[in-house]
């Protein structure tokens, strides 16, 4: 019998919390163009090279067992490349609406417990010559942040290297070095997870009751209406991805009188205030979002330091210019209470579904009762292009986690000049994500009309 | 609020036997070619034409609803087609070991109880220019015999019919009157399951018993040993099929004096005799058989009286004329206590899960102390070639279920001068199941060595 190690507290809540209508897995899909002078046998190729990569290195050859009642992680004898690395492809024509609605599907099912909590999809057949990568991950294995760094240490910047190994299959001593495709150190990870997890459900509840007690005004801003976007969702899952230009949404932000992460809010509120209009379910009064944002200027390189806003959409407001404004000084006000973190705690702060689910676990709110109505997260992402076995990858968009009275979650992550979205949510509860990322186009043109700069199209 | 039907208790036990290792809905595999001048347009027009039936009617457009505590059928007024049907492809080669992969994959994957409980993937890709149809429906909607039927009712013997409606889009009454591609009439079938199940149950003990009590010599043939085949299942599975001659396996059971159902079981007793000695894990005792089969004579047309067999496999033989006899006599032996049964009976009776789950159900039997070690479930089939929109049926092999205690479940069914052999296990617990098959094509080999009728090669 291999070594048991405990699995951390909190990570037993992510799979306690874990249930058919509500899987805890975090995902992400990659878009990628093959190199123009790849031949036909380039894709059965590099499956049959991944296939290849039988041996498993942790965390990836982690499995859970029941002991007394707990959960340990325990090394997988019976490690099986052919269950976790599943190459699929997309019927003719293979539109992009045809991808994401398999990626829906895919990110819908569970992971069996009985193996190491992750899957690698490698989906050919996308329109215009692509092909794709969704991956998705227990986040009792890792959170959001690091399932991203992950797809991203699956890569590389070097163009020219198609014979990259598979993330699973590389030495963590290797990983660690920094070596050709090095990934996160998640041992200590998720160790870190343990000490900083309950300092943030602290951190948030003192958030919500000192914005309650200290600032009248701001009152009915932290007191979530009831919303559509609060029910109980079903097993199934609508994903939608759009990738905008960085610039674009920047040159907004700022020309107004703003940041990026204000404009980023702006066109979120904007398309919600539109989509729940539409369905004539928008709440008087203004929505909440919960946003784990950095607090880095925006153009700086290093520094990770992360706080947790509550913000006020201002839905209830018509005007756009006025809608701005007061998502701007609701996210000015939110800044100055927030004290900075460390490291550790940003891998928790960031960490869209681990705060939602902590929160819930350490106050025992129930879903009929969320103290916001959507998560809004941004995940700081590579600047620079990156390559999947030559293949470029065009964008790379997270799919996160859908919970019982989080009906919606936008995440968005930056990659080589491009904000890309990923839109995920019940699709029972939630028609038509696709409108919705329309309506977040029509809010950026709002934007840059208000700003005089004009509706130039940075959308790709 | 549309009506809200009650479930039947049986059906209740089903959704309550499920769990996440457990998914209880049974599937089917079709493999099919093309006609020879079909387009590069034809998937893509066949997929366009079937997204077109939005409109669902009974039972495909129920879904289930939770009332104090009980549940209900209730009509799916958001029905969405997207969700149940679902086009894929399998990426070059698109060998058949990948095909089997990716079926068992999606068998493994539970359905969405908020949605009607039913998925049907068409799937492109696979080599030699073929393609496939994987369905599953939850078997609180139909049994496995009615799901391969309805299968059946999704094709048409006119190979020049290419505009099928697809089943779900087609009306009760249209189905009943036996329209174009006819439906079993399922109300009819839901209603009688409840009628018949506690006899069914009732029958299946008094049988144990009886073997039991009265036959002393047949004691240690009733009394199933422990097996791997009898552990917890995980929830990934595997599924294995093939076809074989339906003439070459009945000449080999003429030849030795049996029936094709001896030779049936002889071909699976050698299989699993070899397939566990090559795991060191061949029980010292006889396998116990439960064996859900038509009491036809075999070339009989009309008739569905079926019994439930419990077969002493003669696993613990060496020599093949010894183990066939003992089992030809075994089930001789059993033929003569059972009583023929009503068509609405054998509905259940053959229906493989609803036997094991309902013998659970009634008799609280833990998975720890089965009455028996593996199902092998034999399904009359259509005898004449049938076609879907134009495609020629090569191939149609059952998915089945396995459960904690059965991880794994032999069902076969006959179409067109064939056997179509479905193995279906859990992974985790029992590995290659194409090394099964391999050692039912030797079981046949030697049946036919035995017979003094060669080895002629009748696999397809």
């Amino acid at each position: 019998m291999p070594a048991l190690k405990p699995v951390t507290p909190i990570d037993q809540g992510f799979l306690w919390l874990e249930r058919r209508n509500q899987p805890m897995h975090v995902g992400g899909l990659l878009l990628l163009r093959p190199p123009a002078d790849a031949g036909d046998d380039y894709i059965p190729a590099l499956i049959e090279r991944t296939r290849r990569a039988t041996r498993a290195y942790p965390p990836f050859n982690q499995r859970l067992v029941r002991r007394l009642g707990a959960w340990f992680w325990t090394e997988d004898r019976a490690f099986d490349v052919e269950a976790h690395f599943r190459p699929l492809a997309l019927p003719r024509p293979g539109r992009i609406r045809e991808l994401l609605t398999l990626v829906s599907q895919l990110h819908a099912n569970l992971l069996d417990r009985a193996k190491p909590l992750w899957e690698l999809y490698l989906i050919d057949g996308v329109e215009d010559g692509r092909i794709a990568v969704y991956a998705k991950i227990h986040h009792a294995m890792v959170d959001g942040v690091a399932a991203m760094r992950l797809l991203q240490r699956a890569m590389t910047t070097e163009a020219g290297d198609t014979e990259l190994t598979p993330l699973w299959a590389i030495p963590p001593r290797r990983r660690q070095r920094g070596g050709r495709n090095p990934a996160l150190r998640l041992g200590q990870v998720a160790g870190a997870q343990l000490a900083s997890l309950p300092r943030v459900s602290m951190e948030l509840s003192r958030t919500v009751q000192s914005a309650w007690q200290r600032d009248p005004d701001f009152v009915s801003a932290f007191q979530a209406p009831r919303c559509i976007l609060n029910q109980r969702v079903s097993a199934s899952r609508r994903f939608a991805a759009q990738s905008w230009s960085l610039d674009r949404i920047r040159a907004a932000g700022r020309q107004l009188g703003g940041t990026l992460n204000d404009a980023v809010l702006a066109m979120c509120s904007a398309a919600l205030r539109r989509y729940l209009q539409s369905l004539d379910a928008l709440p008087d009064k203004p929505l909440i979002a919960m946003v784990p944002m950095s607090l880095r200027q925006d153009d700086s390189e290093g520094g990770n330091q992360v706080a947790l806003f509550l913000a006020n959409l201002a839905t209830h407001l018509d005007d756009p210019r006025s809608r701005f404004d007061t998502i701007a000084r609701s996210v000015r006000h939110s800044k100055a209470r927030y004290a900075t973190m460390s490291q550790t705690e940003i891998m928790n702060y960031v960490a869209t579904v681990m705060a939602v689910g902590g929160l819930n676990l350490a106050t025992g709110l129930m879903p009929g009762r969320q103290p916001f109505n959507v998560v809004i997260s941004n995940v700081p992402g590579p600047k620079q292009p990156l390559y999947f076995n030559g293949a470029r990858l065009e964008g790379m968009y997270p799919v996160s986690i859908v919970l019982d009275g989080q009906a919606l979650n936008i995440t968005l992550n930056s990659y080589d000049h491009k904000l890309e979205f990923g839109l995920i949510a019940c699709s029972r509860t939630l028609p038509s994500m696709q409108r919705l990322l329309d309506d977040l186009e029509q809010g950026l043109v709002e934007l840059e009309a208000l700003a005089g700069s004009g509706g130039a199209d940075g959308r790709s």
